[in-house]
């Protein structure tokens, strides 16, 4: 911690062997204790805590400033560092070995009252948090995540820096494109009526920067997604955001690797092995029902069709009968009562199955469950063997057509499966990313930006269903912590996927009129990646939320609670922009203040 | 350079030591010859430029690929390393002892013909170079500033790691203040009618960190200020903001230093030595006519009232005689002719001043002057004194109110004296800012934001007009590259000073009640800059523009000539955001596409 004139260690500095000094510290009350009229306080400042004795007879200060000392009052203490007496040593404490024995004290600003006490270890609604943020940045909690998060994107930039990436900033008032629905806008007031919008992401102009020869770029950019609030979204996010030229797949997956390894490293002191496992598309959907498996754990997903495909039970065989799949977990030693059991099935319907099948292996080697009865020993032996089951495993079956059985059991098996206050880390690459998602109606939604390289450009034309792309994902415990692709680099192709994707050349030429332009002049085969900061950093700290490591987030409504954030603006100002509220919005606001008795 | 299977080495990377060596480059068709049926290419890529010599006869390629070369194909070329032949190095090339026997070559990407030449050293017309910025980029102009901006933020970076510093983001959808009539707006989707603001900077953002503990903090930040255009003016803007607790101004300077250093030496290789200049900035006026002095010359304004306290020369007299002044540069040998001397003249008339007088030193120690006839022996002896003027130098006298002559010759030494093609860097920190700017009506405007602590609060509540606020700016060859400043941390103090600035209570509550309530929990003493990165890297440069240093710039018009923003947008987009384009807005489109034609 560099010093100043007004402070010359950190409170958290000092130890045993800087007994002797006199020190000049500043910081704040933590706490404070009143033991026969001496006055023992918990200096806390950025680098953590010490104790500091203040006896009045020593005269540190008057004894109105010492007996008005309160929480969270900004002190500085002027003293001598000397050892703690025998068996008061703190060893929870980096300073528990000293104390500070103060000659001089000033109270730099006293503290008004707190909303909340910034040491306790208790909950506060986080709506309170938020609108006190820079209180609650004194709590440990906070005061850890925003080092972590300064600590981690540190470790990137020197993933970055070895791999001679250049820190490029793309801009963040550009062209607003009709797909553009939720881009959010900015008027312009030097052409009113005009707007620019807020990026994305940096897609095209990293994309642009390729195409201008910068090779290695990388760039921490905030972008920004009008969407409305998932649990785990903001509307202002930032991602470490890269892209190589005469790169394919592997190259980025290396310099991923790297950069986990680093950040891990930089935040947990742990080794990550690499490789980083690698699995495709298909098969995470096969074996654990969704693209962002949490490997932490195995609980497979078995497919038991051929096991019963002439099974007694009717709602199988129905199933089976009809293209559809009899598919199950080993939920493993679940240890269920009956009440259990049936909110399993329950939260099986929730999730779209028609019902769900619950099998307890049982010590001889039966099955306890409500379909027992239909099942022959020879599919009870089968079962046994394709679930490699033992006794008192809760073992749990779905059967309907596969797209609802696997998302149905891939969500049982995180219910069941998803370990609790576990250190574990799963990191995974997802691969080959099929083009186009298929809809319930069984028409294709692009499951990329129309960038994206294709794996075969004639299988995509013949087979778009089931046709590949050179997409991948970075997934750890379960949630995806960003995606990349190789990107399409011939102008030639692009016109294709566009086809394929039903974007019409003159559409294409309106919304993206000037990146295609820019193919055109030598274009470099291209791959690049974008992970979420904010992700990666909640996850590595174990912090249920990425509001946890953003300093000043907004609430699921796009609010920040503490500067009143979105708010109406004067009428003057939306004409300079050529823009107006529309009429109906404030009649809206008219009824709101009438109600409000304003 | 990083490699993969597509490339094995840079092409600029190539040396004699890799003479024998097989390699596989990919880049750029920098330039291309044909001699007697063999092809020489210079290829280029991020890393430079190399030679390739593609002789048909070893068949690298087929005959239609060799002749469809053109230049800016994207090509990739496997070759042996070897000596070129005796006498034909090229000196001025790193590459240029070797070239690449190419034995197989692939064309990654043809290109269409180029709007302009990326090699020649001809002056593009800046409009097309940002419509092709991607191509702007391959020139060795561009290339090496986007180099240089990525060096200096590392260089800024690995300053603020050394001390400390977090890297925190604040948020840039934000509270839009009364005051913020220049704030650029983002219309809310979940709040229709509702707006953010971009921040213009992030100067409360940063003091709630400081509130909150972090006690270092820094972030290279993108700031926005929708005013009119000045010639090197951005909507969107990059600084380097940093922030300490429990610090005054030495300790920023102190940092501000390192920077300097740090900078300079990563982007010229320079030794920047310490301490930077100080100047405060009543002498900076009075000695330079700026609080920004270009220092690499001198040329100091001399005040030669009192020499000219009994002239004849009625001018002077006159303008003494009511309170004006008499002031003056010595030029140097100008060595201007007549018609020289009236644009001078003509120039000091268009910025304000009634008239300019100039005198040239003789060789026999008399002056030649219009007004040389009014002047006693006494005077001329008594100004070549005051000026030090030797034969052959230009002096150039104004008399007017002080503000005026101060501002004239402030203007008029940089015309004669500033250095053309310098590479000398002057750096100076300008000090001791007033608190309010005196307006030509004698009312007062605040020189800074409402937070920067005055210097004495009671000198500023009896004198405001002359009272010193603890702010700073660091000038680079006449150029204000940042500014800071020591905040207030004491509530009353900043109490105070809204009222001394004319803002009531009330409204100071509604414009920045969050942030008054925030400073009573405990505030400690803190002080910051911002540093403006793009001005400091163009100036390091020696380029005229912050346009040139950054990757995809705007227009003086705020318009971006590659993508075509800012641009209008459907009607749905903007319903949902509860606004309108205003109508008579509309009728201006419409008749403009009559105009038009259309």
């Amino acid at each position: 911690m560099a010093t100043s004139p007004m402070k010359t260690i950190g409170a958290g500095e000092l130890r045993a062997q800087n007994a002797g000094e006199t020190v000049t510290l500043a910081g704040w009350v933590a706490r404070r204790r009143d033991h026969g009229g001496v006055i023992f306080i918990d200096l806390r400042d950025a680098s953590g805590i010490v104790q500091v004795v203040l006896n009045p007879d020593e005269a540190p200060a008057s004894e109105e400033v010492l007996h008005g000392l309160r929480s969270e009052y900004c002190i500085q203490v002027t003293g001598t560092v000397r050892p703690r007496p025998e068996g008061t040593a703190n060893q929870e404490l980096p300073t528990g070995a000293v104390e500070l024995a103060a000659h001089g004290l000033v109270v730099l600003s006293p503290s008004a009252p707190l909303p909340f006490q910034i040491d306790e270890r208790v909950d506060i609604d986080e709506g309170l948090r938020l609108q006190y943020r820079y209180l609650d940045m004194r709590r440990t909690r906070m005061a850890g995540n925003l080092r972590a998060r300064s600590a981690a994107i540190g470790a990137m930039r020197r993933v970055m820096d070895r791999g001679d990436f250049l820190e490029v900033e793309t801009p963040t008032l550009i062209a607003s494109t009709p797909e553009g629905a939720r881009d959010m806008l900015v008027p312009s007031r030097l052409r009113p009526g005009h707007f620019y919008a807020l990026p994305q992401s940096p897609q095209l102009f990293k994309q642009l920067l390729m195409i201008g020869g910068v090779e290695r770029y990388y760039q921490l950019a905030k972008c920004y997604r009008d969407e409305d609030f998932r649990a785990d979204r903001q509307i202002e996010f930032t991602q470490l955001d890269f892209e190589g030229s005469f790169w394919g797949q592997d190259e980025v997956l290396d310099v991923l690797e790297q950069i986990v390894v680093e950040v891990v490293q930089e935040l947990r002191g742990e080794e990550i092995e690499l490789p980083i496992a690698r699995i495709s598309y298909a098969d995470a959907m096969e074996k654990y029902g969704t693209d962002k498996p949490d490997l932490r754990f195995g609980m497979e997903i078995v497919d038991l069709s051929d096991l019963f495909a002439d099974t007694e039970f009717k709602a199988f065989a129905g199933v089976l009968g009809s293209q559809g799949t009899v598919r199950g977990i080993n939920g493993g030693a679940l240890g269920l009562a009956r009440s259990g059991l049936d909110r399993l099935v329950e939260r099986a319907q929730e999730l779209g199955a028609r019902g769900l099948v619950w099998m307890i292996v049982q010590e001889d080697g039966s099955l306890r469950s409500p379909v027992a009865k239909f099942l022959s020993e020879r599919e009870i032996a089968a079962i046994k063997g394709a679930f490699d089951a033992s006794p008192g495993d809760t073992l749990l079956i779905v059967a309907d057509e596969a797209k609802v059985v696997t998302s149905v059991l891939g969500q049982l098996r995180l219910t069941v499966g998803q370990p609790e206050d576990s250190d574990e880390l799963a990191f995974v690459f997802v691969l080959d990313f099929p083009v186009f998602d298929v809809n319930d109606d069984g028409s294709l939604s692009p499951a990329h930006h129309p960038f994206t390289a294709p794996a075969d450009v004639d299988e995509l034309a013949s087979n778009p269903e089931t046709a590949i792309s050179q997409s991948y994902d970075l997934v750890l415990n379960g949630s995806e912590l960003g995606s990349g692709s190789v990107r399409i680099h011939d102008p030639e192709i692009q016109a294709k996927v566009f086809e394929v994707m039903n974007i019409g050349a003159e559409d294409a030429r309106s919304r993206f009129g000037w990146f295609l332009e820019a193919l055109r002049y030598g274009t470099p085969p291209h791959a690049g990646f974008a992970i979420g900061v904010d992700r990666m950093v909640s996850i590595l700290r174990g912090e249920p939320n990425i509001r946890e490591i953003i300093p000043f987030p907004k609430t699921q409504t796009g609010a920040d609670p503490l500067t009143g954030s979105p708010g109406r603006v004067e009428e003057d100002q939306l004409f300079q922009l050529g823009i107006d509220v529309r009429p109906e919005v404030r009649i809206g606001w008219a009824e709101a203040e009438e109600d409000a008795g304003a």
